[in-house]
C-alpha cells in the first residue's frame, strides 16, 4: 500500500522542539527564524530529511511556513488548511491566515528596530526574500542568511534519500537527452546567456531522460544542474545514485557531488539564467558574490518540457487506458459496495481507497500513486483537499455522493482522474448541480479556440453553467500534468491566474467542481492534451485554432445526469464519450466488470 | 445632416505643406519632427485646429502619426487604415505598418548619431516619449521638446472652437458637481496626494456636471483642470465659453485662461497625481521643473465616472427607448427600401445613412450622432470601420447583408447599436454565421459572473459559438460607453486586453461579429449595464454575482436566425427580448411602423 491512513505527526513533539530551536537561535544571535515547508527545490513534495515544518510544528500541509521569535511562533497556512492546522499543532504555535497576513509585516510588528531575522538561503527564493525585506527594512530590521539553526538541533534527522536513478527510455520520451540538451543550449545561446542554473528536479530529469526515487509520488532525482549554451550539463547529485547511468548520460554530462555546486557557480562566466521564483537565494548569492552576471528568466526547460512530444502523448494515452481499465474495475466493485452500504453494511472511505489502489496495483505496472487518493463521502466531499485518516474515516451511507480523485504513476505516464458517484439514490438538487459541473467539463472538452490564448482566457466556459445558477467553485479549472513526472506541472493552467499561452502537446486537467459545505462535493476530471484543431468546413482560412484531445476514458455516473438539462450537443458528447470508453477498454476488461462497463456506457 | 459623405482632404495639398514644414524644421535645427493625430487631450476626436496630421498628410483616420525627416515622411497607421491611407496621401509620404513598426526604431534607422528629433510636448504622453527615447538614446539621438514647427507654417489654421458650455442637470447626473468634487478630493486625500491634474475633457465635464460643444460627436468642453484634495477645482478653459455658468460652478470652481495653466502647475504643492497614459509630457515637465512631486496614477475620475449612478442609468434607458423607436422607424423604412432594391431600384448606403439620421432627428431630441454611421452592404460590411463616401457608395442588391452601426447623442444618454439585416433572401451560410454571432451575443446578455472579474475573464463566452466552427472576429467584444459623453469611454471593456474589474453601473457594448472579406459582414450590438445579479433559488449564499441589464430594445432580424441552431434557452431569450421590445416601444410607434414592429417581434 502506497497510501497510509496514519497521522504522520503528533502535536506533543512541538513544544520541546520549539524550545530547542529558540535556544539555538539565541546562541546564533537571531531574534527570529523562518521555517518554510519548502526544500531547496521549492516543489510540492519534500523528503523526510527536509520536512522541517512538520518536524517542528506537526503541521503536514503541502504549503506554509513558521516564523519563530523568542515569544511567538506563527504557523502561516492558507485557506485549505485552516481546520487541519488546529488539530495538528500544539498551542505554543499560533495559526496565521496566509497569504492575507505575510511573515514580513507579522515579524515587523513583533520585533524591535535592530532585530535580526534569520533565514536559510537554500530554502527561500529571491522573490520571497524581496517581499520579506520590503516589510522589514523600513522597520530597521535585518533579514540575514544563516546556517540553519533548526538543522543544528534536529538530532534524529533522517538521512537524505538514497534510491538509484534510472534511465528513461528514449522511445517514451520522444527525444534523446542529447537532443534536449542541444535544444536548451540553443535557447540560452539565442538569449545571449552562457548558462542556466537548474534547481527543479523535474526539469533536470526531463532534460537528461532520467527518473529517480527520492520522493514519494514524484519520480525524480533531487539535485541541481548547470547547463551551458553548448548543451553540456554538470549534474550535482549523489554520484552513488547515478552509478549505473554513465553510459546513458554520456561524456557531455558530468556528475559531481552536491558539495561542489557552489564552487562551480562562482567559476561561471555570465550571464547565467536563474529563475527568480524557484531558485534558492543561495544561488543568486553565490553568483553575485563572484561577480557573475545573473539573467533573471524562467527555467529554460519549463516550456519545452510542458509541450509533450508525440511519443510522450502516445505513451501517456496508453497509460491512461491501462489506468482507465483499473478505474473501471474499481468502479464496478464500488457500485456493489455502495449498494451494500446503502443497505446498511459498513463500507468506509479507507475501504474505497484500498480497493482503488488494489485495482491499480493489479495492472502490475503501477510505480506509485500520483498523490494520496481523495475519497470524500457526503460532507467530506466538500473538503477540497480531503485526505482520509483512521480518525476521519466515514462509512458510506444511502444518499451520499462519493468524490474520488486519484491517479497512478506509470513508466509511460501520470494519470489524474476524478469521478463522483451516487451511493443509493441521489437527490434532485445533487443531480442538478452535478449536471452543471458536467456541462462545464463538456464545454472545455469540446472547445476550440484561436492559438495564443492562455488558461485565463478560457476558464469562463467551464464555469458559465454554474454561474448561470449563481454557483461557482473556488479552485482552478485545471493544472498542467507531466509524463511520469509531477501530477502538478507548470507553467500552463486552466485558471484565471494563468497567462501562459496553451501550446500543442501540453497536458492539462479539466476538473470543474461544486461544493456545498457540510453536505456534498462534486468534481469531474479528465486529462486532456492540446492539439491543433481538426479541420472543419466552416473554419476561417488562415486562422490557427487549437482544441483538446481527451486522454481519460472512464464512465461518468449516468445516474447523476439530468438529461433534460443537457443541450443536444452535450448529450451527444456524453453518448459519444461513453461509446468510445466502451470501445477503447473492450479488450482490457472481462466478466462482471465488462458487464458493468456495458451498463455504465449505455446511451443516455 | 451631421454626417457628411465628402472626402475631407485631398492628397494634393500634402507635398507643399511637407516642404514648408521641412524648411521650418531646418530653421529650428531639427533632423526630424513627429506629427501625431492626437491633440493635448489624447482623445478620439480633435478640433479642426488640432487636425495636424490630416492637414499635413491628408490622412483622416482616428489614430496614427507622421515622422518627418529631411528625406522621409512615414505615416504610421494601424490595420484598420492600410487601404485608406494609400488613397489619402501623396507619394511623398510612406505608409508604415503600425504598431509593428514604431517611430523610435524607424527614426533610429534613418538618422545619424547626434541627430535631434523634435516633438511637441503637449501632444505626447510620458509613456509614449519613454518608448521613443528607449529606441533613440542607444543610437545617440536626442528627443527634444520644441515649439511646434508645423503650427508655425500652418497659415490658414482654423480658430479654436468657441461654442458655449452648458450645465448638465443634476437630476440626470444623479449627483451634484459639489458631491463629485468632494468625492474626488477624498480619493486624493486617501492616497496622500495634494491634487490631481485632469487633462481628459470628459473627466472634467463629468466632474463639474457640464457639457460643451468643442468637438463633433463628443459633447465636451476642451480644457485642463486641477482638482485638490479639498475638492476645489481650477478649470483652465476659455472663460467666454463658461460665461453663463458662474452660478452653476459655484465659488469652489475657478475658471482661468488656458495660458495660466502652466503657472498654476509650477506653484502646486505635491504630490500631484498625473495619468502617465493620457497627460501631456508638458504637464510632467512643468511639475518636475518646479520640483513638484508627481504621483503617477490613473485619472481619479475614471472609475467614478465609469460606474454610472442610478439616475444616469434611468436617463440613458429612456434615451435608448427613444432611440429604439427611431431605429424601428428606420428599420421599417429599410425593409421597404431593401425590397425595392432587391427588385432593382437604386437604394445606396448613403440613402440608408440619411434615412437613419432623419429618423433620429425626428425625435426632436437628437444633439448629435454618436459617431459617423457605418452602413456597409455586401462586401463593404466586412470593412470593420467602414465610413461611406460618395466615392465608395454602393447600391444594395438582392442577397446582400447590410450592417448598420450607429448611435445618437441625447441630453439623457449616448446610444450605440448595430443591426445586420437581410436584403432579399440570405444564404444558408450567412444565416449560419449570423446565428453563431447571435448566440455569442445572447450568452453575454444572459451571463452571470462572480464580482471581481474583468472583461478578459468573460470574453470567451461571446466567441465560443464561432470558435466551435473555426471562426472568430478580430476586434473586442465590447467597449465602455458614457452618458451624453464619449461613445467610447474607459476603462472597462469586454476584451482580452482589459483587466479592469466590471462594477455595477458600468455601461458596455455587447457586439460580437463575423466578417468574410469581399463577401459580407455581420455584427449585432446592444448596450448593457452591469447590475447585481437578481436573486436565484439555486445561488450560493454569500457569493456576490453580477449580471447585465439590457439597455437597447430594437428587433433582431428574424430572417437571419437559424432557429434549429439555437438551444431552447437561446430561443426563449430571443422571444422574450422581442416581446419586451414590442411592449416597451408600443407607445412610441404607430401606423405602418407599429405593424412592422409587430411582425418583427413575433415569436420565432
Amino acid at each position: 500500500m502506497f497510501q497510509s491512513f496514519e497521522a504522520e505527526t503528533t502535536p506533543e513533539t512541538g513544544p520541546p522542539r520549539l524550545a530547542a530551536l529558540r535556544a539555538q537561535m539565541a546562541e546564533d544571535g537571531l531574534d527570529a527564524f523562518l521555517v518554510p515547508r519548502a526544500d531547496a527545490h521549492q516543489g510540492e513534495h519534500v523528503a523526510p530529511c527536509d520536512a522541517r515544518l512538520a518536524w517542528l510544528t506537526g503541521f503536514t500541509g503541502s504549503a506554509g511556513l513558521a516564523a519563530v521569535t523568542a515569544e511567538a511562533a506563527g504557523v502561516f497556512v492558507d485557506g485549505r488548511y485552516r481546520v487541519q492546522v488546529k488539530a495538528q499543532v500544539a498551542d505554543v504555535f499560533t495559526p496565521v491566515d496566509w497569504p492575507a497576513t505575510q511573515p514580513g509585516p507579522w515579524l515587523a510588528q513583533r520585533l524591535a528596530e535592530g532585530a535580526r531575522v534569520g533565514f536559510d538561503p537554500w530554502l527561500h527564493t529571491p522573490a520571497e526574500i524581496a517581499r520579506l525585506e520590503a516589510a522589514l527594512t523600513p522597520a530597521g530590521i535585518a533579514a540575514v542568511p544563516v546556517a540553519n539553526p533548526l538543522d543544528a538541533v534536529w538530532a534524529d534527522r533522517p538521512d537524505p534519500p538514497s534510491g538509484r536513478a534510472v534511465a528513461y527510455p528514449d522511445d517514451l520520451a520522444g527525444a534523446t537527452a542529447a537532443e534536449k540538451r542541444r535544444r536548451i543550449g540553443a535557447i540560452l545561446a539565442e538569449a545571449g546567456q552562457a548558462a542556466a542554473v537548474l534547481t527543479q528536479p523535474d526539469s533536470i530529469c526531463w532534460l537528461l531522460n532520467i527518473r529517480g526515487s527520492d520522493l514519494p509520488r514524484f519520480p525524480v532525482l533531487q539535485g541541481f544542474a548547470i547547463v551551458d549554451a553548448g548543451g553540456a550539463v554538470r549534474l550535482f547529485a549523489d554520484p552513488a545514485k547515478l552509478a549505473d547511468l554513465a553510459d546513458h548520460l554520456g561524456p557531455d554530462v558530468a556528475v559531481l557531488p552536491p558539495a561542489s555546486f557552489e564552487a562551480a557557480m562562482v567559476s561561471l562566466a555570465g550571464p547565467v539564467r536563474v529563475d527568480r521564483s524557484t531558485a534558492p537565494v543561495a544561488v543568486a548569492q553565490a553568483l553575485t558574490s563572484a561577480g557573475v552576471e545573473i539573467a533573471w528568466g524562467d527555467d529554460p526547460c519549463l516550456l519545452p518540457k510542458a509541450a509533450k512530444t508525440a511519443a510522450e502523448i502516445a505513451a501517456t494515452a496508453e497509460a491512461h487506458l491501462r489506468d482507465g481499465a483499473a478505474m473501471v474495475a474499481f468502479l464496478a466493485w464500488l457500485d456493489g459496495a455502495a449498494a451494500e452500504a446503502a443497505a446498511g453494511k459498513r463500507v468506509t472511505e479507507t475501504d474505497v481507497v484500498r480497493a482503488l489502489e488494489g485495482a491499480r496495483r493489479a495492472t502490475n505496472a503501477l510505480k506509485d500513486i500520483s498523490f494520496d487518493t481523495i475519497a470524500g463521502s457526503g460532507p467530506n466531499g466538500a473538503i477540497v483537499h480531503y485526505r482520509v485518516t483512521e480518525e476521519t474515516d466515514r462509512a458510506l451511507a444511502e444518499g451520499d455522493l462519493l468524490l474520488v480523485d486519484s491517479g497512478g504513476q506509470y513508466l509511460d505516464g501520470t494519470t489524474d482522474i476524478t469521478r463522483t458517484v451516487a451511493v443509493g439514490t441521489p437527490s434532485a438538487e445533487e443531480r442538478a448541480c452535478f449536471t452543471r459541473v458536467l456541462r462545464g467539463m463538456i464545454a472545455v472538452s469540446r472547445l476550440r479556440w484561436p492559438r495564443g490564448l492562455a488558461g485565463r482566457d478560457l476558464d469562463a466556459v467551464a464555469r458559465a453553467p454554474l454561474w448561470m445558477a449563481g454557483q461557482d467553485y473556488d479552485h482552478g479549472t485545471g493544472h498542467g500534468v507531466g509524463v511520469y513526472l509531477g501530477v502538478h506541472e507548470g507553467p500552463q493552467r486552466l485558471s484565471r491566474i494563468s497567462e501562459v499561452a496553451l501550446e500543442p502537446g501540453m497536458i492539462l486537467s479539466n476538473e470543474p467542481g461544486y461544493y456545498r459545505e457540510g453536505e456534498f462535493g462534486i468534481r469531474i476530471e479528465n486529462l486532456v492534451a492540446v492539439i491543433p484543431a481538426p479541420p472543419l468546413d466552416t473554419a476561417d482560412p488562415g486562422r490557427e485554432m487549437l482544441a483538446f484531445r481527451t486522454l481519460t476514458w472512464v464512465p461518468i455516473d449516468r445516474r447523476l445526469i439530468d438529461v433534460d438539462a443537457l443541450s443536444s450537443d452535450e448529450r451527444a458528447w456524453i453518448d459519444s464519450y461513453h461509446a468510445e470508453v466502451a470501445a477503447r477498454l473492450a479488450d482490457r476488461v472481462s466478466g462482471a466488470v465488462a458487464d458493468w462497463l456495458a451498463r455504465a456506457t449505455a446511451p443516455l
